[in-house]
């Protein structure tokens, strides 16, 4: 298989490759970018001096249709938009890691994203992919819509109690901290570095454009789901998002019944480790890897359970699982070339 | 006045040093530690060579109560409830900066801190100075429990919606993030280098004992606050603290009466800073300095309010108040030696 | 006095900000910004939300030799050579951070810095001031060249042997590590945080525009010094400059007898602390202070010193060593509002 | 081939178990432990949960004997002394990671490492395994000393003008920054969070215990080695080396020459990556891998070339280089389950 990487440049882009490269499935990986092409990738990314002698390409797409099965776009949104539907009709079958694909309401895209949405006819075609909850869309998918970083830690942290109708949906909410590479490769006053290191910074409080997707997702598992309460902080580390889940409980429930459900819930989920009672993720324990860690509480004085789920932003939240993804809809073992430890310490 | 600091060699004697040896009415500051004695001070604090020829003392209670008037104490869990009964009926006043004197309620120190309580004779006459909510009380106050850097944070973010009920108290939720440095100075594998940097980690989960603490003060403002849920993380940085808290808030309220209340509430209190709409303060905002920083907002979505309120957690979470305490108790201007700016970046 | 500041916007600009506003000469410190004016000071810089009510304003020439006395220039290369001729003749006296007005060879000015040098007429007014090394020229110049970060860490590490020509100054070789603020406030990929975190970096190799600065500070001590070895690297820390430095002494010296030089040639200078035998200062030991930290070390097997000192680039490195040369240019006592201990941790 | 670690709940150890987990000529890898036993590993590492079922094992020399064909000691200083001897005459073949093995002069180890040294026996079985220079050794040794951090750095860095003469080699000034993984996973106030964060710090100024162990490599490859200064910098990071190499050149070089000699000498060591012309490598781009990357460049103005080289402390500098070792001594290809790109950022 012949598969092709528009926006190599990015955070996204270059994980994408470090764990394409090595994928036993994939033959030839080939690089695009808008912003530099006929010049060296390790140019951009000296990590890879003599590991990489890729050249990057300008986005020409009859050749990109001639030359790859499989396309990834680790592009700033907006792109996709534009992209996608000059592949429809081929036989490349898209994975967009970006947020353009992701909401079926075009409305709520417009509101959050600030930007015109794509065509009706993507949007129907594409298919919203978290790994462990749509696998048989997946399968079937030929544009899919990678999940969000946020969503993906928090819709697995909250999977479980929702579709089980357990929790008090209305009571749910969400405190996110995310490290600094999730905002991507481009430099702004924002993540400089003296402006980032030794501080936490709320961001785009009840506005951040995840809100939606992670609405839209719940709803799908349970109907009861409306607006949830979610906020984001940024954090002076490069990778990692820890999703801070709060929720009223049923009365009936028990820490310890709690995490059977999860193990049971995530029982043919390879990439979800539930952890043992009173014992809580760090971000650290998911580095580099493509796991989401959960760790599960109640809190008999409040009647609240505490759920803590982590992840790698750049893995399991963007290129790890979009390659789970490409796992599935080509019908290869979903752990292949994924399924290595993290990097501690 | 001649003050004393025993537990010097810690974050809190060396930052309640740093303002003490610049405050204008504090002619001597005598330094005790039980660890070191007979060394120089700036042998545990390079930093502080030349400034200080301090020589560390043993602690002495008769030698205390004959040199000094007016004691700190930042010690470890335990040692005040030891070392407060001593000076009973002497003239040296006490600022307790550890846990030991702040609950009201003995069993519950016992069960949260699982360490006897100091005997009800202290536990009555010590004043919890929160010094924004409890200015009368702290004047008074002979020996006073300053308030730990969670709740310090976490109520100052409440007070005016508690107070004046227009949240449902029910429905409180904190997210606590701390730097490194309110864990001490003493190195355990939890503090170590490699282990927390570029990590976030959840600690202590519905067990911390700050918990009762805020219940405490809260519900000292407004009957109905019983149970609320409280989460504490470790955040790779050397100090802050944000509380980030989430209440469902009655119909009639907007962004900008929210604002206006915390603004009338605050406005004799010079460290608290009220953030314009829409801006969020950042832990780095308050570094070094004595300021709590408050930013609110409505979320129409939900009912409920975002609250951030952020404190260096050395200053107004453990020294810096304690000076203004300090203040507050000798009648001098409650801003004396504390009005700096913080350092930025 | 009423001083102004250009290039308040800047970390070196609000750092004179925040010296200035607790000096007890300064009457009033008016900001002047080309990038942003006619905005509150406080929009830039939140930290200072109510701690300052300065307007920032326009810089216009005619208005500011009317409205103060004294001028800090905190701008990049290149505007101080348009701006300083435009004050000549008047009564405003002038410190520049900027590296314009440094080197008196102009030649080496355009050859290192890339750009056209400032004009004769300045160059030869423009005093550059060391603080500890060259205290009468300081008192008595017009128009101050304050020395730049790395050059203020190297020289003072330096003087003590190159003036007492024990160390052969051929044998000179610089290897100094800074924080990321010495590169300004302004993003780019290179001080992007996911860039600089968990990293090191050299930069600039055998060419940064420090070098002929140091190069001629230590000619004018002795005039033997010709080219020096010197190296920059970029550390993940936000302040703080170290100058490993390395040179073949005189087989009569020993560690106690440097130390003996050192602290005899620093003996009247607030500043400068010379740590004791076996004792090196690390950067964090002078955070946010104007102290200049210095250990040395013979080795005995290779007949080389090392000298290790350090500096807090914002500080003694930039705005704290232009208000310790305001002090002197003014006739106020060196340590004037800038005596204060280094925050730790 | 079945395995063990002693030492598997440090930081090299772990990062051993990392590799070797996914060795495909690795069957089995048992881990021992003096400090816990009979608990799961993934309790020490979090990080393993679910990839490690794992029990740490009690170190008993028969058994060890029995079930393993090659053991790995990644132990504190002093244990291998012990260890080693018990081994010799079996089947099983070691490699250590400590530096006990390393030093052939009895004495030097004695003076350098203040404790005992092992046995004249053991000493001249043990060979020096820098896998680039030592390959036929390496090939035929039972016991083999894996070099440490910093010399792996810096003699990779220097081998080629050490080798070729081309430097005066009384000139080499070597100053190493490490980050904190290199200390171990044991906890002391030196590596305490708050003392490490945004600070740079300089250790065992002329005494660190690599000093000899550089010489006698370089010594190796040119008679003309003496004592060489060196020096070593914790940097606020988890892993990293960069050692930033001095020396003098003869006169007849250039910047490309020097390039060119670099890549010969190198061109058969994949795990050596020789820069391009003004281009240095930073620390990151090696994180996580077995790269040794290395710049080089000529000052004119000085006679002297600066060299940099990065690896990654615990890889390259620890259990990496002991991987590649292990393929050598096992007739393996030398890349084997080692040849994987550096994660960035």
């Amino acid at each position: 298989m012949k598969v092709g990487i528009i926006g190599a440049t990015g955070y996204g882009g270059v994980e994408l490759y470090r764990i394409l490269s090595n994928h036993p499935h994939v033959e030839e990986c080939i690089l695009y970018s808008s912003s530099e092409m006929d010049v060296p990738y390790s140019n951009s990314f000296p990590h890879l001096h003599q590991l990489s002698n890729h050249i990057l390409r300008d986005i020409n797409v009859e050749e990109i249709k001639r030359d790859i099965q499989f396309l990834f776009l680790a592009t700033p949104p907006g792109v996709s938009r534009d992209l996608t539907p000059k592949f429809q009709g081929s036989n490349v079958r898209i994975i967009d890691l970006s947020g353009d694909l992701r909401l079926k309401d075009r409305l709520a895209y417009e509101q959050w994203y600030k930007r015109p949405c794509v065509s009706d006819d993507i949007l129907e075609h594409a298919v919203y992919g978290l790994s462990e909850l749509h696998k048989e869309e997946i399968m079937n998918a030929d544009i899919l819509a990678n999940p969000g970083c946020f969503p993906t830690a928090t819709i697995l942290g909250l999977a479980p109690v929702v579709q089980n109708k357990i929790i008090d949906v209305k009571s749910i909410i969400v405190d996110a901290k995310t490290g600094v590479s999730g905002a991507g490769r481009n430099a702004s006053q924002a993540f400089h570095y003296p402006e980032v290191n030794d501080n936490v910074k709320i961001y785009k409080v009840h506005e951040h454009q995840h809100i939606p997707e992670v609405e839209q997702a719940l709803h799908s598992l349970n109907e009861a789901v409306g607006a949830i309460s979610f906020s984001t902080h940024l954090i002076p580390m490069t990778r990692g998002i820890m999703a801070t889940i709060y929720a009223s409980v049923e009365d009936s429930y028990t820490t310890e019944k709690l995490l059977d459900l999860y193990k049971s819930y995530y029982a043919e989920s390879p990439f979800v480790r539930i952890r043992e009672q009173d014992v809580f993720p760090s971000t650290k324990e998911v580095y580099g890897s493509n796991f989401c860690d959960i760790g599960v509480k109640l809190d008999e004085r409040t009647g609240r359970i505490t759920i803590v789920s982590v992840i790698d932003n750049l893995m399991k939240g963007a290129a790890g699982q979009a390659v789970q993804n490409f796992n599935l809809m080509n019908g290869y073992e979903e752990t292949t070339g994924l399924y290595f430890a993290p990097i501690y310490p």
